[in-house]
């Protein structure tokens, strides 16, 4: 008989829909690999609803979504699904595709049930430095039992890139990572490119961020990208990684783009509506960097040595690849003493839902080669 | 008692010297985790010498080369050094540091015997298709029984750089592979950066050739370069990992660079010196991209669902990622359904001792995780 792998998934927004349908093509593979897996989808979740295969048959993946709004069930509290989940005969893997800081928080406990945890969920890793110790010190891949599950979050940083297990492999071979240096935030790249295109021109800056609001590329209100957290979240993951054990996002300079004046503005809208007020500052920006030959960009960078970590505005020569990003593409410069001068780059879409789910899917592979 | 690894290297040149040393950084680390490795060296064996240790102590990572001088006795055939290797009491890795095909002919029988192997040796996996096939259904990784060894080579495409392990994430996670395009020689990047800067410039090709063979950048014949053989081998792993059974290196376009009358000259000097009466020719290309705005890269590329490879002269414009690559660099686009137009680019170092030890020692490392 196939050995059973059980996969619970809570969150089915983009990325959770996306998943499913990787998971499906991955589960297809799996079933006539040698020796066959047998991977089951046993539970869905999303805040009002709950679906869990009591006798622990595998749910249909391209229905479980409309299954859910239609058998589902008020969801019980966390630790009473995980409780359901750690009877499934054989290893879980939990896939959290939210951004609850709430569950993030529980996992700990879950891995220390046996249950995997595979997430692009930012919050559970760029929280208090306290539960990040606490997750890798309950994770069979940190220094908890290896009874305990396996955690991994490739998507928290760069969506699909390899990004985490790129930096991951050059702590764990011995490299010296001196600077890590990038655009993390597709809408931040988006607007900066428009902005300031290579080679000129680009509109006002309140006008680029209506049209990227108009364009999909930010939150609904686009102050939650505009503060910089987003980014900042992700530096704190790539500085832990690489050794530094930054106690939050909030605990190293972060440069807002929200004007002080509009930080209390009633609405996006209203922010929105005002931003213009603010156009000459940011054109003032532009005339200096173009005066200089550079470009402004909204880059993280993380010095190794120094312990600096800061998120902000920075002006970038011509033929920095920094620069000639395009598009909302992501870029990450990673300076080591083995690469020498030239930095390893990964670049790429580092947003979506697909992308996203793909960097989930993959960690949740490794999840099952780990567990062979 | 912790679980032993038994680690045996083959090739100390300075690759294989490079690996000495991040084996010893990940010695240390795998013997303090939690449960611990006791990873040994056991074997060291070049060209003409072999050190055993007959009672699978571990030899000293430091002092191993010179112990095999020292030491070393004749070299048995490698099936007499795999059967030592086989009574290990545990797991062994063979690290392939050679690029001795004859070796690599022997890696199915290998992992049959249940060795692992990890290599930058293009050879065992760029030779003919039925070699390719024989492997991957003898490893455990494979299609192979799952008590057969594990075989990764990532540093078999751009050294230490995540190629292989990204291009497997897309193919595993079901993306659409729809083209690879990059610059796959340290070599020939360096060449045409020099040959052709982005911004005009640059000498004449045949003293840009010299050039680089003074500063260590091409094999000791550059013809051994610039026949395009290397990269012919790398887009051959490329193209089989994307799922296209390419037969060889030979059996798809691949342009050299070595004019026909001095593919007979007797010696790379010779070939060096008469070079410089092809200048003409190059000239004319460099020219011609010019008035179009472009530069010439030496690229290989991958047309997946044409199943068209290739290798030679293309010309891209200045915008391209490609063309404002530096140094020695390379670089690698993967075009696929999920990333859409902007590719998935990995750039930096694609050869050095101590980057391609580090794809070695990354795999080792896969090995080991894939053990437990």
């Amino acid at each position: 008989m196939a050995k059973q792998v059980f996969i619970a998934v809570i969150g089915l927004g983009g990325v959770g829909k996306a998943f499913l349908s990787q998971l499906e093509f991955v589960r297809q593979r799996l079933a006539t690999q040698n020796p066959p897996i047998d991977l089951r989808l046993i539970l869905a979740r999303r805040s009002t609803k709950q679906l869990f295969s009591q006798d622990f048959a595998h749910l249909n993946t391209q229905t479980v979504a409309s299954d859910l709004d239609s058998k589902g069930t008020p969801p019980p509290p966390f630790n009473e699904t995980f409780g359901q989940l750690a009877r499934a005969p054989g290893k879980v893997v939990l896939v959290d595709n939210t951004s609850d800081v709430g569950l993030a928080s529980l996992y700990p406990m879950v891995l220390q049930r046996g249950i995997s945890i595979v997430t692009p969920n930012k919050k559970a890793f760029s929280d208090k430095y306290e539960l990040w110790e606490s997750i890798f010190k309950s994770a069979a891949n940190g220094t908890g039992s290896p009874s305990n599950g396996y955690v991994f979050h490739e998507s928290t940083v760069g969506a699909g890139l390899p990004v985490l297990s790129s930096l991951k492999e050059l702590v764990d071979t011995g490299d010296e990572v001196t600077k890590i240096e990038g655009v993390f935030s597709g809408t931040m790249s988006f607007l900066f490119n428009s902005f300031q295109p290579l080679g000129g021109g680009g509109g006002k800056f309140a006008a680029e961020v209506k049209k990227a609001k108009e364009l999909g590329y930010t939150e609904p209100d686009p102050r939650d990208d505009l503060n910089g957290l987003d980014v900042a979240r992700k530096l704190t993951i790539l500085a832990r990684i690489a050794g530094l054990p930054v106690e939050s996002p909030t605990s190293f300079p972060v440069q807002s783009l929200i004007p002080k004046e509009l930080e209390s503005a009633s609405s996006g809208d209203e922010f929105l509506q005002r931003l213009p007020e603010f156009d000459a500052q940011m054109d003032q920006l532009k005339e200096e960097a173009t005066k200089e030959g550079k470009v402004i960009r909204f880059v993280g960078s993380i010095d190794v040595p120094s312990k600096q970590v800061k998120v902000g505005l920075e002006k970038f020569d011509a033929s920095h690849p920094i620069a000639a990003l395009k598009g909302s593409d992501n870029i990450i410069n990673f300076y080591t003493k083995r690469y020498g001068s030239n930095p390893l780059i990964i670049q790429g879409a580092g947003a979506g839902g697909d992308v996203t789910a793909m960097g989930v899917t993959g960690d949740l592979l490794k999840v099952i080669r780990s567990l062979q």
